[in-house]
């Protein structure tokens, strides 16, 4: 499996066409998959945007003033807004905000990033990763370069262990997961491993070149590597029925 | 970034030198991450067992019972009792077992394992994984291959995402995270992403090329990568202090 970052991509501005930009930039072959990073999938999507957008409801006011409380720090109350406005549950209030996204993925800050913005205050996540993905795969289809897979990645927290890494938020030309169910060892028995999240994995690995800041190569082109003959699945975001973890959350608060 | 599943690896058995068996079969350079997975470690650390080795505690019997009351599959108590005494404690005991096991990894059934192992019941992981990279660093090392990393790896499922995606244990001749607190973007802010889990994206992208079962190849060396000029930092696994995932957790029990 081999692993290139795209050289050379310009500062992404609204409207931008990324499989024109990366076709530009990259030979692409069939089979290949392209991970492009939503900080500059968003500013394509003119997510981009200022804080004065976000009038503050009496909700994330509360929120904003109980957070500076416990941490100290200075809480603007359009940032509560703003991840209020992105998110269907908070999972966790305080001291930090744990939300899901309306598209299923579960973060920090539903994901806003105040860094990366030139001429903005924060730049929220794609509204429909997966969408994008698609969008970027279409596009290079309209340029010739067939059968190549995207997946838009983000770099995310986790409980359990420190650090960050990268993970997929949506994906286009082939499935999240390898199903390894009812595959079998050397010697018959069934595999310990059941689901193997696939376009987690290339987030991940795509994250090791692209590099944060001022060296950073927001696209990565994936070569030589086979999901191979298994059974795929879509599904990467759980729901609460089948995730103990976030029952559990459900029924906690914050001890301040 | 290039990634080579090492190819011929015979199967393992007890006292195997895996430094010798891989430097045999592939050529190492300065600067590689040898991921190494930890079935192949554990079964040179004779931790392939019988479940007869695992004498019943009460406890065990307790927990054992009450899953096999939860999910109606029958639950081998010998098996629980592994688990127990593999853990340091139990996160999660119902409707299955997350502990932590005893160098500080969090995952489901102490990652014992009951496939991949022809001659004995049951898998354990390595005792101390980051001791088994360091070892196989030094035996690499006494055949003049120098300044190779080793990473230890595993698979493991995660809250909030379906799926598995391989992670590290044990690593030596590397930092476990690039730290880039205090760095900038191209516009001087402070970034967004502070501590990058390095050794776990090179276990997940290694994850890709292995496989399971019939065709795996459970070592891959990572080449043409760089850890860059960042600071490091090897804590991986996060305290209870400050994972409030496990401090809910410990307010939380499974309501049947």
């Amino acid at each position: 499996m081999e692993l290139h970052a795209v050289a050379g991509l310009p500062e992404i501005r609204p409207g931008d066409d990324i499989a024109e930009l990366v076709a530009d930039r990259a030979t692409l072959e069939a089979g290949d998959v392209l991970t492009v990073a939503s900080t500059i999938v968003s500013k394509t999507e003119d997510r981009a945007v200022d804080l004065e957008e976000f009038p503050v409801s009496g909700r994330a006011a509360e929120i904003a003033d109980r957070l500076e409380g416990i941490t100290g720090d200075e809480k603007d109350p359009r940032f509560a807004q703003a991840v209020l406005e992105e998110s269907t549950e908070l999972l966790i209030d305080a001291p930090f905000l744990l939300t899901e996204t309306r598209f299923g993925h579960i973060c920090v800050n539903a994901g806003i990033d105040r860094s990366n913005v030139p001429d903005n205050d924060i730049l929220l996540l794609p509204k429909r990763p997966a969408e994008s993905a698609e969008r970027i795969r279409s596009g290079l289809e309209d340029r010739g370069i067939e059968d190549v897979a995207v997946v838009v990645t983000d770099t995310c927290g986790r409980p359990f262990r420190h650090g960050q890494r990268g993970v997929a938020l949506g994906w286009a030309g082939m499935p999240a997961s390898r199903d390894w169910r009812g595959e079998t060892d050397r010697d018959g028995h069934e595999l310990g491993v059941t689901v193997q999240s696939v376009v987690d994995e290339l987030a991940a690995a795509a994250n090791l070149v692209t590099g944060e800041g001022d060296g950073g190569t927001p696209a990565v082109v994936v070569r030589d590597w086979e999901f191979g003959d298994h059974g795929g699945s879509d599904e990467l975001f759980r729901s609460v029925e089948d995730d103990l973890i976030r029952q559990a959350l459900r029924e906690w608060r914050f001890d301040e």
